[in-house]
C-alpha cells in the first residue's frame, strides 16, 4: 500500500502542486479544499495522467469535526498518513482596524490557527503509535511580522508559527518532523493570488514579474522544497526555512 | 479632570500596581477584573488611602460586548482613557496536545488574542481623535518561543505580538503608543502565580527566589517600566522589551 | 563620593545627553570622544554649568589599551564606575561589497564589536567586585538584519548585539545589568547625522522631520530611557529594546 | 566542462561530505583546508573512488591575500566556481569573559566572520557576470543567540548572520543565491568534534547519541540540505534554515 500524503487546502497553487508532486514520488494523495468539485476533480485527473494515484474531498475545515473526520476516513479509506500539509490560507487583504469585523478576526483565527491544532490533534497521535510522519505547514510573511492593515492575517499566523513550535517540542523527539514553512512573496496560484486580484490584475502582474521573470513564486518549484523536507533524515530535520524569488525584498528588508 | 488609565486584568500582581503607579502619579486608575469584588475593593482602597483615585469594575472579557460597553461607560463616566493597559493573561500551565481541550484553546484566544484586539477596536478611535494615547500590552515567555505543553498559550501569545506590531504599525504614526512587553518569567502575584502553586507552593517558591532574592518578578518594579514607557515622548517610542530577573536565562538561553 | 557614569562615544548627542542626564541626577560624568577638545571642553561646560559635575578624555578606541587604560584612569581618578556607556558607531553609509574595503570593514569591526568586548573586560570584573553596576549599549537597526550596503556595519552590529547577550548571560545573575538598545532610526544629532548629511542636508532634514516634527530622534529623550534601564529594580531587567519615532516604521516592516 | 563547488573548511565533516555530495552530481569539487594533506588526499580520494573529480588545497584562510589567490587559482584551474561554501568554524569551546584573550576573540572574527568577507568580495563579482551562482554559509547555534561562554563564537556568528543578509540584499537580484544554515547541534565529525572531546569522549558520544540513534547531525545528511539548497529554483529561494536532530531541542527552546 502506498503512503498517504494529505494536503488540507488543496487547489492550483501550493496544495495542489505539493500533492502532485508526493503522487510522484510514489504517496497517495488525498487532496481536500472547501469547494469546486470539478477543480478538484480536474486536479486528480491531473495526477493520474501522470501516473500516480489520488482523492479528492470537499471538506469545510471550519466545520466542527470535519478534519478530525476527514482524518479518520483517510486512514481507513486510502491508509496511513505519512505526509500532512496544512495548506490554508487566512490572507483577506489588507483592512484598517476599523474595517476589520469580529468575525473576520475570528474566521482567521479558525482557519490560520484553529485548523492547524485540530489537524496536528487528528493525526499526530496516529504518527505516534508508528513512530514517524512528517506535518508541513504552509506559512507566510505574516507570521514573522505584523504589517499594516494585517490585524486578522498577523495574528492568525503569529499564532501558527509558535503552534508549530510547541508542536515540534512536544513531537520532534517521538519521530514526528514539523516544519513552518515561510512563503514570503506572492505565488503563482490562480485559486488565491488569481481570485485576490482578478483576472486582468492577475494578468498583468504574471506578464510583469511572473512566468520567464520569476518574480513571484513558482508552486511546483515550492513543491520540491516541501517534499526535500519530508525527505530529510531525523539527524538534520529543519523546523523553519524561508521561501521567496530572487529578486524580493525578504521580510526583514521590508 | 484627571487623565484616565485602563487597567484590564487587574488583580494584585501587575495590572494592580501599575493601576496605583498611574494613580500616584495624577491618573485616575479603572481596574478591572472578571470576579471577587472584595478583592477589587481592596485595591480601590489602597490606592485611595495612597492620595490617588479610583474605580473598580468586574468585567467578563470573553463576553459579548463587554470590553466595548466598559470602554463606553469609563469615557462617560471617568473621562478620556489616556492610557489602557491589557494584561490579561492565558497561561494554563503545560499539558500535551492530547490533554489540550478544544474549549481550552479557543479560551485561550479569546483572552490572549481577541479580547486585545476588541479593546484595540473600542479605544483606538477615541484615541486617533484626540491625537494621543498609549496602549500597553503586558506579554509573555510564550510570545516569543513555542515551549512543550504550550500550545494553547504560545499559539495565543504569538498571536498577541503580531496583534501588536499591526497595531503599532497603523496607529502610530496617528499619536497612539503601542508597547509589548515580555514579562520573561515568574511574577511575583498571589492572584496567578499564587492560585497556579496554591498556598504551600508559593510560599516555598518565595522563599527560595522571592523577597530578598529579587528572583521573582516583583510586580511593583514592573510598574516602574510601565510609567516609563508611556512617559517616552514620541520621537522615542518603544515597542518592544524584555523584563526579567537579574538571575534568570533570557527565553533565548532556554 | 559620586558614583560615575562613563560614557565612550561622547558626542552632541546620545552620548553627551546621557552624560549629562546621569550628571543631572548625581553622578559624575565621564565623556570620552577621539577628538575635538574644544567640543569636549563645551559639553562639559555645559553639564558644570547644570550644576553637575564631568570630566573629559580623548580618547582612540582603537588604540592598543586604550579602553584599558581609561577605565584604569577613571577608576583611580574619579572613583567606581557604576555606569558605562558604549556608544561608538560603526555606520559609514551606503557601500556595495565591492567598495567596501577590507580596512573599513575592520574598523567596522574594532569599533562595532571588539571595542565592546574590551569594555566588557576593563570594567566587568570591577563591577562583579562590587556585586553591581549597569553596561548600557547603544545600537542600531544594523543589530538587526542586513540592508543593502550595510556589509560591515551589520557584521559589526550582529556581533555587538550577540555579544551583549553572552555578557548578560554571563554577568547577570553577578548583578551587572547589561542591555542593548536598538536606536532604529535617525538620531537628530550634529555630530553624526550632521556631518554624514553636510550642513545643509542635515538643516533640511530637521526643517521636514526634526524639531516640532518628532520624526528624528531627540537625543536628550533618549537619554531618558537609558537612565530609566539604569534605575531598574534587578527583578525587572530589560536585556533589550528599540526606539525610534512614532512616525517611522519599525525594523520589521520595512 | 564539470562546474565547480569550492569548499572553504573540508574536513571530515560538513565540508567533504557536502564536496562529496556535490562530486557525485557531476560538479568538480575543490576541497580547501589549512593543513593535514594527508587526509586531504583521502578526502579527494574517496570522491574519486565514487567516480567523481576533485582537487585539494591547503589554505590558510587567515593570510593575506589566500583565499582571493584561492578562488583565482581554482577559477583558472577548475573552471568557473557554481557554489561557494564557507565552512570554516570558530567555535572554540566555553570560555569567561576573562579567558577569552583579545587574539582568540579575533580570530573568531577572521574566521567567523571576515574570511566571508572576503569569499564573497572574491567569488560574487564573477557570479554576477555570469549571472548566477550559490553561495552556501554553514552557521552556528551561536548565530542566533549569545549562549554563556561564547563570547568570541556569538560574536562572530552574529556577524557572520547579519553579513549573509547585506549580502544576500546585494546579490540575491542578481542572480547570486546566498543561504546561510544553521547547523543547530552536534555534528558527528571526527575533524572537529572529535578533537574537540578526544578520542575517548568522542566515542562515548557516539556510541550514546550518534549512529543508530541519530541523536547526532550526520554529515551526509547535512549535505542533502546543501544541495538540495543549490538546486532551489530561483523563483524559490531559501534564505535561512536551521538543522537539529530530532530529539534535540531547538535553540529558541534551550
Amino acid at each position: 500500500m502506498k503512503p498517504v500524503c494529505l494536503v488540507i487546502g488543496a487547489g492550483a497553487g501550493i496544495g495542489g502542486n505539493v500533492a502532485r508532486r508526493f503522487a510522484q514520488e510514489g504517496f497517495h494523495a488525498v487532496l481536500c479544499r472547501r469547494r469546486d468539485q470539478d477543480g478538484l476533480d480536474e486536479l486528480v485527473g491531473i495526477i493520474e495522467a501522470d501516473g500516480g494515484t489520488a482523492s479528492g474531498r470537499l471538506l469545510d475545515a471550519v466545520a466542527e469535526g470535519s478534519i478530525e473526520d476527514c482524518v479518520d476516513a483517510v486512514e481507513n479509506d486510502s491508509g496511513p498518513i505519512e505526509v500532512a500539509v496544512y495548506n490554508l490560507g487566512a490572507q483577506i487583504g489588507n483592512h484598517a482596524l476599523g474595517d476589520t469585523s469580529l468575525k473576520a478576526f475570528e474566521m482567521g483565527w479558525r482557519l490560520g490557527t484553529l485548523g492547524l491544532f485540530r489537524l496536528a490533534q487528528a493525526v499526530c497521535p496516529r504518527m505516534v503509535e508508528r513512530g514517524h510522519g512528517t506535518l508541513l505547514v504552509t506559512s507566510a510573511t505574516a507570521a514573522m511580522r505584523g504589517n499594516p492593515g494585517q490585524h486578522s492575517h498577523a495574528a492568525a499566523m503569529g499564532g501558527r508559527r509558535l503552534l508549530c513550535q510547541t508542536l515540534n517540542a512536544e513531537f520532534g523527539p517521538l519521530g514526528i518532523h514539523v516544519a513552518h514553512i515561510v512563503v514570503d512573496g506572492a505565488v503563482d496560484a490562480p485559486d488565491t493570488l488569481g481570485k485576490m486580484l482578478g483576472p486582468e490584475g492577475y494578468r498583468r502582474l504574471r506578464e510583469a514579474r511572473g512566468q520567464e521573470h520569476d518574480g513571484l513564486l513558482l508552486p511546483d518549484k515550492i513543491a520540491d522544497t516541501f517534499w526535500h523536507l519530508a525527505q530529510q533524515h531525523r539527524s538534520v530535520w529543519t523546523h523553519e526555512l524561508d521561501l521567496r524569488p530572487f529578486c524580493d525584498s525578504p521580510w526583514w528588508n521590508g
